[in-house]
């Protein structure tokens, strides 16, 4: 690009999207010859992983975000814009957002995934989904406030369904926010109420396939569910959900049409491709897989637009092992440094390898003192496991001014069993849960289980 | 009140507000020979004090905020309930919900005060107050997206109108809105943006009275509004606010009509108390003064009703000094406190003295290392009252699990001047911003000014 002095203006890299593929690419291409510019709808990045302690009272939103601005502003080539791209033109390299047109010379796409209902939209306000920070808090909103309604309720039938918890979805997140759920109703809150007793709480998780955690061996898919059996939590595997509405959760298992009467159910199954995938199709002609991410050559690039990559959960990198890379934080994180690194070499004239990921393992929090760890060559299981992850998580939040303050609400709360942030918050939040109370209460015609 | 088995049950207290009143009050009764009822919307307490530090990005809601529940737990003669108490039936001594009436021995009524616009209640969102947490989320999103918005903005006049904050009101609040917004400007953001320089920032304190602070001695008003200009901020007394649209401030000081384009304006003028005033009023024939209190006995009993007390801010005490005691935490702690006295006294058939105010001074901050503390005996301004007012804030957060979270937090943010909380959230939030970025904007005609 050449401007109005004539000279030469440096290589301009536009990403979007301030995740951890976004934010990670930005970060390494600080100080370098290029001006970056990396546009986000929020002002923050966030730690994703721990949302769900967001969602169940333990931690605070600004405890796992982090200012974009903050992170960056030591770097001078880089500039954030808080802003939304709508679409894009590759022919005259522009993206384009709402009110106006960005220029570049490379291009980075690491807009991520949202909730998939599997074509069943309407559950989105039956179950809602764990994403945003906004996600978080209309969770947190439920859960707390399913043991107000509970404590008001007289009725016993239905005083039972506000004390039910269907979590549907048996991956990581399902499976921590269940053992969180238990732990708030078993420990935290056992207290705390006059008229129930939070220990009859049922908290029911149902996964489809045959086990849950089903990227993971299978010998810490059944440690995973025996610790969650021993928290209280019921275990449903095989079990397929066909229709969830204000009160009851239908689902199908082994054939069979299970029911159960729930007023909190909370969805960690599904995710789809975030739009810019669909965008990227129309404009470039790639190719998307079945959930719309976008599939990528080898060095993350796209067929015929060698400077357009794709990074992070939207990106279907199918060149390593026989799966597509998981939609996990370190691979996010791996393929935003690849490709900061591929830039900067080719603004030298010089070649990089194709991306390969380095697999450092996967692990899942079940409760206090009990998480599952693969780390490959040695699986964890229980309070090794725990504290495992407790070290993993807490290094890297290293982004974060607040990593001390949020190991410290953990020992905190480890040692306490308390929970500081469960506000119910919003507009209107009584008002809103009397409505909820009052909604159309159905009574559930064939009955599912849950051991309590 | 005789049960059916025919024994004399406890006698039943309902206190209506878990605010600073209310709260002190039950905990005061806690193991007493009594069952209290503590009714309040929310499920937390708010430690009010510190919402500022909220709506400018320091702290989050959960760091101010304890659980109502968790607080009270260890007690078993009290029951919460989050609810709203819609009126009241003195004759019957039953508080009358949406869906239930609570019987009553003895009544608190501590529900507080909101905002007061004096007539002109269309600036509840051309100048939203500062009163619940949600509140402080919305002033937050609107002091960052202000930054956000000059920063896409190419227009010199608006993005100057996007860096201009008015704050109405040179209370305590006014003052450390101000202070803040100060030091988040010239300090926290300083490198954070690339188009604009945000050491243009014009923060402008509002007060209609003679000095700032008023209830404060006038050296330490004098002393507060040095510390403000200091730290940036442009001070105007006597000055009456006239009209506030989305992008002008009209006021009159001098009898001069001034005008200045400033697209963030924050209330921090007047308290109304809250409509549990009026229901007692019409219910019990009680006097209110001119902003709604409720005119009490020198026991804080109303006239006619000995077991129906008010407290707190919605309390018009005037049996002590020349004016009615002021709407801070001290004074409402102190008066739940002698309440819960008050009744375990007569359950004894005893008496106690009416209710006095040990006055403990007071404290505002201006900014990083100063604020006026003034304790009768001694006035002290600058680091020393900051040290004070750190001191005196810690000691009172006493209930809250998250006492040495906000200490660190504190210190973290006192060293390295950042701000983590600094978090646009709500949905829509990019969209709701763009729409007010587009909102009608409007050219002053007088102009005030605004010393950078």
């Amino acid at each position: 690009m050449v401007d109005r002095s004539g000279t030469q203006s440096p290589h301009q890299v536009v990403i979007v999207g301030g995740g951890f593929g976004g934010l990670y690419a930005t970060k390494a291409l600080g100080r370098a010859p290029v001006e970056v510019t990396l546009i986000d709808k929020r002002n923050f990045h966030l730690f994703q992983p721990l949302l769900y302690q967001v969602a169940t009272g333990t931690l605070s939103p600004a405890d796992i975000s982090s200012p974009l601005r903050g992170i960056l502003s030591r770097y001078k080539n880089i500039r954030v814009l808080m802003d939304e791209v709508i679409d894009l033109d590759p022919q005259s390299k522009k993206v384009i957002l709402r009110d106006k047109e960005i220029p570049y010379d490379s291009l980075v796409i690491a807009t991520g995934v949202s909730h998939h209902y599997f074509g069943n939209d309407q559950w989105k306000t039956t179950a809602p989904g764990l994403k945003t920070i906004e996600d978080a808090l209309e969770m947190r909103r439920r859960i707390f406030m399913a043991f107000e309604a509970a404590e008001k309720e007289t009725d016993p039938e239905k005083r039972r369904a506000w004390l039910t918890f269907v979590i549907v979805g048996g991956g990581p997140t399902g499976v921590e926010l269940a053992g969180a759920i238990a732990e708030l109703a078993f420990n935290t809150l056992k207290s705390d109420f006059r008229s129930i007793d939070t220990s009859e709480t049922c908290i029911l998780l149902l996964e489809g396939l045959d086990r849950i955690l089903p990227p993971y061996p299978p010998e810490l898919s059944a440690e995973a569910e025996t610790s969650l059996n021993r928290l209280g939590v019921t275990v449903q595997t095989q079990s397929m959900v066909t229709d969830i509405s204000d009160s009851v959760v239908t689902y199908k298992r082994n054939g069979q049409i299970e029911q159960l009467a729930a007023r909190t159910t909370l969805w960690a199954a599904g995710v789809k491709a975030s739009v810019m995938g669909k965008v990227l199709a129309e404009r470039t002609g790639v190719s998307l897989d079945r959930v719309g991410r976008v599939i990528v050559e080898p060095d993350l690039s796209i067929p015929g637009y060698p400077n357009i990559f794709v990074i992070g959960d939207l990106a279907h990198f199918a060149h390593q092992g026989d799966k597509p890379l998981p939609g996990v934080a370190p691979v996010a994180v791996q393929e935003g440094e690849y490709i900061a690194r591929l830039i900067k070499k080719r603004l030298k004239g010089e070649t990089l390898p194709p991306f390969t990921y380095k697999d450092a393992g996967s692990l899942a929090v079940i409760g206090q003192n009990s998480a599952v760890v693969d780390l490959g060559f040695v699986k964890l299981t229980g309070a090794i496991a725990w504290l495992a992850w407790v070290f993993v998580h807490i290094y890297y939040l290293i982004e974060f001014d607040n990593k001390l303050i949020v190991l410290l609400q953990w020992g905190w709360n480890y040692f306490t069993r308390n929970r500081g942030a469960r506000l119910i918050t919003g507009e209107g939040s009584l008002l809103q849960i009397e409505q909820d109370a009052r909604g159309n209460y159905q009574t559930p015609i064939a009955s599912g289980r849950c051991e309590v």
